[in-house]
């Protein structure tokens, strides 16, 4: 029998992430990256070896190349560009688009094994000298009350005590941490442990999940599309996934035994992999998705919950992402990519509070910013779950009223902010600026503040290589300053040049060195132009300078900007902080001030 | 004192290749992936750590991809996009792009240490189970003079000696091949072994190339692009390297101490790097490369040697490639990629022999296609050279000549089939068919019979992803039969169709098993196609059948293939072996008669 050990002295950590899911392992990558200590634990032994989340949305594979990830996803992963839809009581079937955002930089939904993801984060981290120390379970966290020390940046206010679970001897840990991360899942220990309450509810909606390799000689031909069937009174859909898989979301109803009759709960011991597939079966025929025991790899049943916590943080000081914030179907393939949205939200925030570059304001933009976030995808859900289910519309049905449910087309284009996590556009803040918002309703492509920043192809001026401007923002905790010069070379715009660059040097001595990484757009396309005849400040590396004049379209007018040009702040995350006129650094260096120190 | 210990009993290997540079690399590569059993050694203790190759151009590219290794050795590489233009007597500078190829699937030169490149290759090889055995060096090689021996095909006709060099009991060990592949570089051993004399000449032109990481402080614009400089009497010629590095070819003439009095010969002791920077620094003034001598990673003096091997094998048994078969002036970037392009070339034909799939006038093909590229090149370099040469160009002048040789870019120009390897025709012979090729003309996008296939966009059916054909033709040692189906849907098609289908399982099912894949293209772009809707054959798995309907533009009318379809069968190394009408599968199977046993 083991008995536990503490170890002797209390360590620190600056952070403590409880969770190496997808949310814990991008919090703690962007805080790696920006030279934050942190630690990041986990109760398994191993990441997921199968099944879970699998979905992949264009922004989030953006997030992904932003780390420079995006290739290690994509090598394998399936991509989805088509929903199928198979309706059997109106006898029809046709097939749609699945991603419809024009400024989509990839424009397909990828899927691929949660454990893919959880390995290419993990060894990002790796790089980054930090190494999931797992399995480890957090047994007790108390979070200090006195104000004085919640308020002192150099305080260490939360102790959470942490058992490693793999030793013959048992040891236990006191770690003192500044902030605590809990992406510890939908049943966060964290969250109940701190008494944050979720609101929402449980739906009646019952589903199966099951994961398998078909046999070739299926006869459905939509089986590397998207599928949804209504099928009498049975819903189905079907994920293509990486390697030929695929996976099988079925409805359950009362008439499958779901309930165990002692303890009312869902009785997952009456379900296999077999019973399941025979259910399938029976709904997706005439069809014939064969398969044998061995090719199924994973499968589970659920009840889908509707939940939002109340909260996202305790004090500023302990904070909560990922599924132990939210909870919804499954079906969407939205779980993996609010997680990493999350904690990419959250990451900078700490980073830059933990160096002291700025005050606990910012760390309130993460709930203020993600649980608006959560609500709207709670309300796609409610829709998406409805309408996906064809015992909900038999019921519809049975009740005489009229079935308008939207099919799955509607509701991913109606909901897109959220399917594809393109369209989001964070409030007004201390780090979104109010002003100016005109070049909001301009279109798909314009720049917007609090949207991100749109794709677009420029030419290096050194080596007129096209570069894709998404790939200057990368995810380096730094904010970045596009200077959209105009027509630099025009000779009455030198002296507004100089000014500007005076200007830039001196709000650049104020800032925290590396803060802000300058890039320069110039509007003209001109062979005799070197980087050399641009002054200095707005090419601080020769990658820095880039034209306007790769033949996929000009690319002032793509995000609404003339030639006179314009300042435009990006934060650590991609997203737009503000947007001024060329000459006004006075408003970038305002912008700044609202929430640096 | 070492003493030499011969192993027991001699070892046999199908084929044994000695040298592992990008050209014994990729052969050894391909023979692996083709199940061949084949060992590779080379001398030296290391992979290439610095210097020596450093360009990659378009069609190479190509060749990695199909190999799956593009993205490998793209990572970290420099991409050139412009050459620059300097000449100092004419007072003009001039920006023009590198690479003038519409088809070219990547339009620049990638610029990147051999090392890498060796590194990608032997990786990949290490995936297929083979060593590369080092240092090992080849000591004796005995060819049989038995014709009937040389004849059977299951004899093994070589012994070579081959000796460990980093063992304290030297071993030697007697290896029987059959087939040996002597790509060891422009000083042979194998082909001296076996007195294959090289044709042409040395030059006149000497020259030294430096490679070091320039100071950020330079005032030189075009740092990051190829550029010639033409000064005085010497010539500059600056390559942008990956990691922000650069190599610089200065020439160098008789003042500069070159030849040994006493030896006649060049004298390198004569040069150092700092020495070498003094010379390029006065040429190049008023610009100014900096740099430090520990920033200098490999140096090197040459005098230009024009040379092609006589033959480049000996009775169908041993084979010379790469460097080992003919040397140029490194600067247009060639060596690397013509080495790597015989390899891909000879590799299939000697994995088909083996096999006993074909007989020996397969092997006859390589020195017919692969010598006269090597011709080809050398009049390129001829031209390229003199071009280039400050001091060529000062003789001539002082001689009263005037002075009209090609600038770069015309050079490049003139000479695209093989500075890009884009537009490579291989001649008519058993493996490219002779007729018909009114194709030829019809624009650069046409198939060409004898050229390889150029890229375009499809979609494939199943799950409408773009594809492009060239990974369709993935380097496996297969041949490819692309069915261009036409409006394969519509109703007179139907019967045609299905004596297409028909014909061509007669047609697999007489050739070698896995000898043929087929993709299917069809010419239709109808929501309402499944991939099931067409017969089998035409889709023996769910990836192999395409629409022609990308955004891209229609495939089949930029290959030059009407609504009729066609037949084209793809060489396994890419090259168009035959184009026939839809209907003709007799004439693929003639196609194939004339080399297959």
């Amino acid at each position: 029998m083991s008995s536990t050990v503490e170890s002797s002295t209390p360590s620190k950590v600056d952070v403590l992430v409880i969770g190496a899911g997808p949310a814990g392992l991008t919090c703690a990558l962007g805080l790696a990256k920006a030279g934050v200590n942190v630690r990041i634990v986990d109760h398994s032994p191993t990441k997921v070896q199968s099944g879970h989340a699998d979905g992949v949305m264009p922004r989030t594979i953006e997030v992904l190349q932003s780390h420079g990830l995006a290739d290690a996803l994509l090598k394998d992963a399936n991509q989805v560009y088509t929903i199928s839809n198979y309706n059997y009581e109106a006898d029809c079937a046709g097939r749609v688009t699945m991603i419809n955002e024009p400024t989509a930089r990839y424009p397909f939904a990828a899927t691929q094994n949660q454990g893919v993801m959880e390995g290419i984060l993990g060894d990002a981290l790796l790089k980054e000298g930090a190494v999931i120390e797992r399995p480890v379970r957090p047994t007790a966290i108390d979070l200090s009350t006195d104000e004085n020390e919640l308020k002192d940046p150099d305080a260490y206010p939360i102790k959470v005590r942490v058992k490693k679970l793999n030793e013959e001897e048992a040891a236990e840990e006191l770690v003192h941490a500044k902030y605590v991360v809990g992406a510890d899942g939908a049943h966060s220990w964290v969250r109940r442990a701190l008494n944050v309450p979720m609101e929402g509810e449980q739906t009646a909606h019952v589903w199966a999940a099951i994961d398998f390799t078909p046999t070739p000689d299926s006869n459905f031909p939509d089986w590397r599309n998207i599928a949804t069937v209504n099928a009498k009174d049975v819903g189905i859909m079907l994920i293509p996934r990486e390697g030929g898989k695929i996976r099988l979301y079925v409805e359950l109803g009362s008439e499958d035994g779901l309930v165990n009759a002692e303890s009312g709960r869902l009785d997952s011991a009456q379900f296999s992999p077999d019973r399941l597939l025979e259910i399938a079966k029976k709904a997706f025929a005439p069809f014939v998705l064969k398969t044998t025991p061995e090719n199924v790899e994973w499968w589970t049943v659920y009840v889908i919950g509707q939940r939002v916590a109340s909260t996202f943080s305790v004090k500023d000081r302990v904070f909560i992402a990922g599924d132990a914030c939210h909870t919804h179907s499954p079906k969407g393939g939205q779980g993996m990519n609010v997680s990493i949205n999350d904690a990419h939200n959250l990451a900078w925030k700490l980073a830059y509070t933990i160096r002291g570059w700025a005050g606990t304001s910012l760390l309130d933009t993460y709930e203020f910013e993600r649980r608006s976030f959560a609500l709207e995808l709670i309300a796609f859900d409610k829709w998406f779950a409805e309408g996906f289910s064809a015992k909900a519309r038999a019921k519809l049905i049975a009740e005489g009223n009229n079935v308008d449910l939207p099919g799955p087309l509607e509701a991913f284009r109606a909901f897109s902010s959220v399917t594809t996590g393109i369209r989001i556009r964070y409030a007004p803040s201390i780090i979104t600026a109010t002003a100016p918002d005109k070049t909001d309703e301009n279109g798909p492509y314009t720049l917007t503040v609090g949207k991100r920043l749109p794709p677009q192809v420029v030419l290096r001026v050194a080596d007129r290589r096209p570069v894709n401007v998404q790939d200057l923002c990368l995810s380096n905790g730094r904010f970045k300053l596009f200077v959209f010069t105009g027509d630099v070379l025009s000779a009455d715009d030198i002296q507004s040049l100089n000014k500007l660059t005076t200007d830039l040097d001196a709000l650049l001595s104020e800032l925290p060195k590396g803060l802000l990484e300058v890039f320069s757009i110039i509007k003209a396309k001109d062979d005799a132009i070197t980087y050399m005849d641009v002054p200095q400040t707005l090419r601080p590396h020769w990658t820095s300078i880039h034209f306007d004049g790769h033949a996929s379209g000009p690319v002032y007018d793509a995000y609404g900007i003339n030639r006179e040009g314009a300042l435009v702040v990006f934060r650590p995350d991609g997203y737009v902080g503000t947007i001024t006129p060329l000459g006004e650094v006075e408003l970038v260096r305002q912008y700044f001030r609202q929430f640096l120190k």
